[in-house]
């Protein structure tokens, strides 16, 4: 499954031109540049990532919300530093993310821990947790002027033993984190899409589209791409 | 299940005093603002959220990136101005967070789908996706002067049945929403609390904390908060 998911993740890039509207970049101005900037980049400039950028990534990372502080996620980290870390971090990825991915200076694993701390009870969060923590990462990489790819394309029985990760620990993404390498034609400069927000956003019952965002495209002409 | 969690918010709250160390905001002044000053208030304003900065939040939560891009995420939100809708949601809260939440102008249900549009198979990545896009909804939410506060403890299928949400989406967390009343004297005003760098950011094999975050204390003293 993992590795299906892997391979697809190209096909998924194609997708968002049709499935999806494309947006222009004054649909996504109305949002604060960290987020509206982002981008999974394929390309990575070979520039090395300075240890204390990186420490303020998982720092931001550590001041995430959780369920009951619970704080369910932990990382492992290659840089090109460490070779032979790194290649067993690298090799863990699906083939189609194993090549472009090997480009980035820094490669990271995210890990949930599946149940509390406290009462040895599932944390039904875990996961969810997980993925607020790297998102703040994210933000806080691209305020360094750093690109975070995620991948969930990886062989997570692999990572585990590669890396002794006991059970009741999932590993779930990896990241490739680094300067995104501008000069270089890749998927990165796609255009970015998504559904419009009438599509996601309910009021008062499911697929009923909240009036708070059903009136977006009259009140506020090109706030929202809402033209198909 | 849920229930439990939810009435233990206040236990977890708790824990955090006994269980992690406090820090210092130098600590986390290193990283941004907008995510080293956000929390999790229990004290809201009644003062009304504009619609258009609402707007933006659903539109930071659009541009999370997420596994194939496909956006499993869907919110029902909320707010005073349909006081019937409000109560609805409000109902779905375990009785301790019902108390403080309904100071709160703007509720949103966080919904993830559980399988890809695409084939049909499970989506792992769920609600980590959802999970990133209301890490990137709060970050936006922090830059507009709002604060979000997330719950765990609802009932989820309380929740399916009052707003008609379909087998294969699972209700997964109720944020209360809007600005922060400072002049209250609440939980707010609690000391945040992080487990150290070293104890979750590896190197080389689970549990050896990376060489990045080691030395830490040595190297920038005051970095990190290290002393228990």
């Amino acid at each position: 499954m993992e590795k299906a998911v892997g391979e697809a993740d190209k096909a998924g890039a194609e997708m968002i031109l049709t499935k999806n509207q494309e947006v222009t970049d004054s649909a996504r101005g109305q949002i604060l540049n960290l987020l509206a900037e982002r981008r999974s980049p394929y390309g990575f400039s070979m520039r090395r990532v300075e240890a204390e950028k990186l420490r303020r990534l998982f720092q931001a990372a550590r001041w995430a919300p959780s369920s009951y502080n619970e704080q369910p996620w932990s990382f492992l980290v290659a840089t090109r530093d460490n070779p032979e870390d790194y290649d067993r971090l690298l090799n863990t990825l699906v083939e189609f993310n194993r090549q472009w991915a090997g480009q980035a200076p820094v490669l990271a694993l995210g890990v949930a821990k599946l149940a509390f701390d406290r009462d040895g009870r599932t944390n039904r969060h875990a996961w969810y947790d997980l993925g607020q923590a790297v998102a703040d990462l994210t933000v806080q990489a691209t305020a360094e002027g750093l690109s975070v790819h995620q991948m969930a394309g990886f062989d997570a029985e692999k990572a585990r033993q590669e890396f002794q990760i006991p059970a009741g620990y999932e590993p779930v993404v990896v990241m490739a984190i680094g300067y995104p390498d501008d000069s270089e034609v890749s998927e990165s400069g796609r255009p970015r899409s998504r559904k419009p927000l009438k599509e996601f956003v309910f009021g008062g019952s499911w697929g009923q589209t909240s009036t708070l965002v059903a009136s977006d495209f009259a009140h506020e002409g090109g706030f929202d791409d809402q033209s198909n």
